[in-house]
């Protein structure tokens, strides 16, 4: 976040949504908020404002509403939305800190699977990643990344610890604008159970994902395993 | 369908999605069906039709497309996309049978999280409707829906083994259009397993859903659980 600040001004709206999910990390899972206006004098802003900055927290599922009753803290549950967002970005909107583990990171032939996933043959080489992702230190899921290795010269040199979508961005000018993803519940096998802290055979979304650039090139063949007791989808569908 | 059908004509593409999915049910997963022409040529309609009929089949997850190499069996597993439809309409359009076994179904008073669902008083009566959901005969899902009792009156008395939204929108005039879902994964507990022919522990989808009518009024709140091993979500998202 830091160079873009120096770029251009982060908008009030923000700073106020930032500033309430840092205060909101101290209070107990559905203890209600002040009021709008109380919230706006404190924070020195329009009433405007904070119902924008209220509306991306409960849109984060950081916080919900209840029609006449007010603003009421989430719990501990991530709720993601079918907004394409990366891990970094939805723990930021919560004011958690994003980490990775980095448990491998190789070259390898892409195989059938992937191959498919990525419309390169099989024997193409990818570069392949597997990641713990955390939320302030929790381990929250278990991501296995695969990115053809032609797109990503000297990525396997660099610090993988942090966003990879910002490192796809910032340094191979590859945007994942639109992704193709098939969910299932399954249950954590010993080697997931252990890595994320959870009794194997704890339930677990697994989250098939795949990414595409703008010009509907497919970057990323990416399957997560999440911890099922604190991450969920949310979403309203229609006729 | 039959009541419909007496009223307009079934479309072409509709007539032809019925037989291909008829046929396609005899087939192994994965094995390739014969060029669009050739289908074309089989049903005696043109390719635009045929077109249209593995795009619904497609959509449906009866069949899926490799670019350049043509289409495809999909396998057993019931891949939900994010429109609305309810049960019976997915398993019509895969041809197989949906039925439903009746489990228990009464009028109780809604309780407190029914009650925020339904926008109701937690004492208001809600009729209670729990039921293992089949596709020609395997049990797919077991779900509990709550109905607000004033709405629906004399429902008791109905036959329940069949398409709930169909007497809903049938007998009652209540239309489902929109939906609130939250999806998460958990493990079936031991009830959940032998209703479903599963082990306990066996890894599930749970859907929770508030559906609501053309004028936004909720209208059920509904848990399902279903088989993870059968069921999934394909859905694309977008920045």
């Amino acid at each position: 976040m830091s160079e873009q600040n120096a770029v251009k001004p982060v908008p009030k709206h923000q700073q106020v949504r930032d500033s309430l999910a840092a205060e909101i990390r101290g209070l107990e899972p559905h203890s209600p908020l002040a009021a709008e206006r109380d919230l706006a004098a404190a924070h020195g802003v329009s009433r405007a404002t904070i119902r924008i900055a209220l509306d991306a927290l409960s849109e984060a599922g950081v916080v919900y509403r209840v029609q006449g009753a007010g603003t009421f803290v989430a719990g501990p549950t991530i709720s993601k939305t079918l907004v394409l967002s990366s891990f970094t970005e939805d723990m930021e909107v919560r004011g958690w800190t994003a980490t990775s583990r980095l448990l491998a990171a190789d070259r390898v032939a892409a195989g059938g699977e992937v191959a498919d996933d990525l419309g390169i043959d099989a024997q193409d080489e990818v570069v392949r990643l597997s990641r713990i992702r955390l939320a302030d230190g929790t381990p929250i899921c278990m991501e296995t990344v695969h990115l053809p290795a032609g797109w990503v010269p000297g990525l396997l040199d660099r610090d993988l610890n942090t966003s990879l979508y910002g490192i796809l961005e910032g340094d191979y000018g590859l945007h994942v604008v639109r992704a193709e993803q098939v969910v299932r519940a399954v249950v954590m096998d010993v080697g997931e159970a252990a890595l994320l802290g959870q009794p194997p055979g704890s339930p677990a979304l697994r989250v098939h994902r795949i990414g595409l650039d703008q010009r509907d090139r497919p970057i990323e063949s990416t399957t997560s395993v999440y911890r099922g007791d604190l991450y969920d989808l949310r979403f309203a569908i229609h006729r």
